[in-house]
């Protein structure tokens, strides 16, 4: 793999028993020197425990982490005093070992939510994880690989930058919305750089990627328990992040993009990704609301799914999204060719629409003719498979 | 049929050959010494002209109507001017030979949109539409019959109330949310009932009924273009709603209620219909906003397809709701078993909870612990069938 990892983290990974399928389960990523850390999280009012402590633990070291460690197949969600019990153990297990805090371990699960985390399976199998972390690109295409559910595919994205000869590496691995079976699904993204910042300088370039990526996707609309993204820092590179700040900013938001798109891409049952580009709208919160309710209708998902060019219901979306709207000055297109004119029909040749929409990924341009703001955001149909994973009964 | 009509009323339907399929399509109701009249419409910014013109009408003849249009297979939406006149030339229409006012005249749609309305076939349809409206039982079954889409089955519901030796009678019929293939679904209720009234008092108790049975259903979160209540009374009984006010209100609700519940059960796809209740919410706008949020949730409601007990789904869905609320308080029964405790996990019967739930109709009960308001929200399963009928590609 043409991968440069940034100095100072090690990776590594191995099958604890935690999901049923027996495949590898928990990832590790150390930075025995230290990283400095910012975080963001679910923003629903039900979170698993691994959330609550990671949330504490940042707090309680002022954002210094040596290890994340990561388990799949158990969400320690709705498990109450004992998940939050659970997930300060696999900490204290870690940070003893290396000889550090538990409060600068930072855990993370995804899996089923309900059942409580197999903590003592995830006990005997940390020494090894330890012993074993190496700081390749095989390794951390291993964690990658461990940190899924569902999904189909690793999701990894890197960018490098270069700065008075010292270079700078970036790299990003996600797990993606494809839904626990028979639960929930969770956005997993982890962020490991050898540039030079505190914790708050990270945590504010960190707060517009998130913003200019993750929360500007959706697949079905249900926001998880345990949705994390965190950015360690490890210094490495000696490279200051203020005197980078622009190009690491840009190459932040590449990789959070890239993977933002992997994680719709490969989305349960989709068959095709869907960017909606919302043009003269007023501002970004209410492009962004618009673009949710359109990304969120059952109707334009399915319409989506039939590769059926059928803006009436994307219409009808927009005018019950909130934003004030005039129908009257609404222009849709798809890719090159107007399919609404001014609220109403207008000619277009059905085919065509049908062969671009039967595409993989394509493009569909709203005009509100409010006002100057362009905003995009990515979303995916809804298709029977879909609802064939996520209807199967499981108990 | 057994069924006791309102006095005042004629009813008749027929052909004009706006379907595609060749069915019924056309239906009146007429009221020759006229009725008092009260609306409640889609909260959609996008409006169907019917709507636009109804709700003008209204206003204009201050309440007084003397018929009603109705047409399926084309909404009169997305149609811009041309289609705010085309609904002014069939109320016109209606109107002359009736010798009443086009004001007087109430229009509806329902069906594709984005197509100009077929105004032409209307109007030739219209005066044999109007000769032969009767007022027995079957005339009223047709017209039921013919404002269906892609509904399965007649929506009627009825109600009859005696004040000192006088009888009133209400009865209602509705088109439900079977979309139209390929677009939207369409809510169209009308209730038609001999008590005497003054337009503002029939807007207040219809107000009140809808607010307790059509607000509180979902199918599939998206709301049509087009939805309409209309409330006709003609005062034929001679009884006052003063007199009657309070039993009128339960049999308008009752009425609406049976509707409503008619309306999800005959929703596209639909295979089990889940009655929501919400109980200890703080109050009623957070507890539908609750609902809500689960009946709209694609997870839960693929969970309910595959009659799977997974209060997980539910769980997060209450959490990222909007409302605060304390996962720790939070109790979901199915059926008389609880199957989450205090936000978490509890002991119960899989098997038995996966027969409750492979019931075409059951119940779910939510306690929040936050307050004393009960309230009950109808919705239904999210089905690999609901996807193929709004999925395949119709042009």
């Amino acid at each position: 793999m043409n991968l440069r990892l940034p100095e100072g983290f090690l990776f590594s990974s191995c099958t604890a028993g935690i999901k049923a399928s027996g495949r590898p389960d928990l990832a590790l990523a150390l930075v025995p020197q230290g990283a400095s850390a910012a975080a963001m999280f679910t923003r629903n009012q039900v979170v698993a425990a691994p959330v609550t402590v990671g949330r504490e633990n940042l707090r309680r070291s002022q954002g210094q982490i040596h290890a994340l460690i990561v388990n799949a197949g158990n969400a320690n969600c709705a498990t109450g005093a004992p998940g939050i019990s659970a997930a300060g153990k696999v900490c204290r297990e870690v940070a003893c070992i290396l000889k550090t805090k538990p409060t600068q371990v930072f855990p993370s699960s995804t899996g089923i939510i309900g059942v409580p985390l197999p903590v003592e399976k995830i006990i005997v199998a940390v020494p090894n994880l330890i012993a074993t972390a190496q700081s390749d690109p095989a390794a951390l295409q291993s964690f990658a690989n461990t940190i899924l559910t569902t999904d189909t595919r690793a999701k990894i994205a890197s960018e490098e930058l270069i700065h008075k000869d010292n270079k700078v590496a970036l790299v990003g691995v996600a797990k993606g919305a494809g839904m626990i079976h028979p639960n929930m699904a969770t956005m997993l993204v982890y962020l490991f750089t050898d540039v030079e910042a505190t914790p708050r300088e990270l945590q504010q370039v960190l707060r517009n990627a998130v913003n200019q990526s993750f929360n500007n996707i959706s697949i079905d609309g249900d926001t998880s328990t345990n949705d994390t993204v965190l950015l360690l820092a490890s210094g490495k590179s000696t490279v200051k992040l203020k005197s980078v700040h622009k190009e690491f900013e840009t190459a932040l938001f590449s990789v959070c993009r890239s993977l933002a798109e992997q994680i719709v891409a490969d989305g349960e049952g989709v068959r095709h990704v869907v960017r909606l580009k919302i043009e003269q709208a007023c501002n970004a919160t209410e492009a962004r609301q618009i673009a949710g309710t359109i990304a969120n209708s059952a109707l334009v998902k399915t319409a989506w799914a039939g590769a059926d060019p059928n803006w009436g219901r994307i219409l009808a979306a927009i005018g019950r999204s909130g934003v004030a709207i005039n129908p009257e000055k609404i222009d849709i297109h798809l890719g090159d060719q107007q399919i609404c004119r001014r609220g109403m029909a207008c000619h277009f040749d059905h085919d065509r629409a049908h062969q671009y929409m039967s595409q993989p990924a394509y493009e569909i341009r709203i005009g509100l003719g409010a006002g100057k703001t362009s905003f995009e955001f990515l979303s995916c149909d809804l298709t029977a498979e879909y609802v064939h994973i996520n209807a199967d009964y499981s108990t």
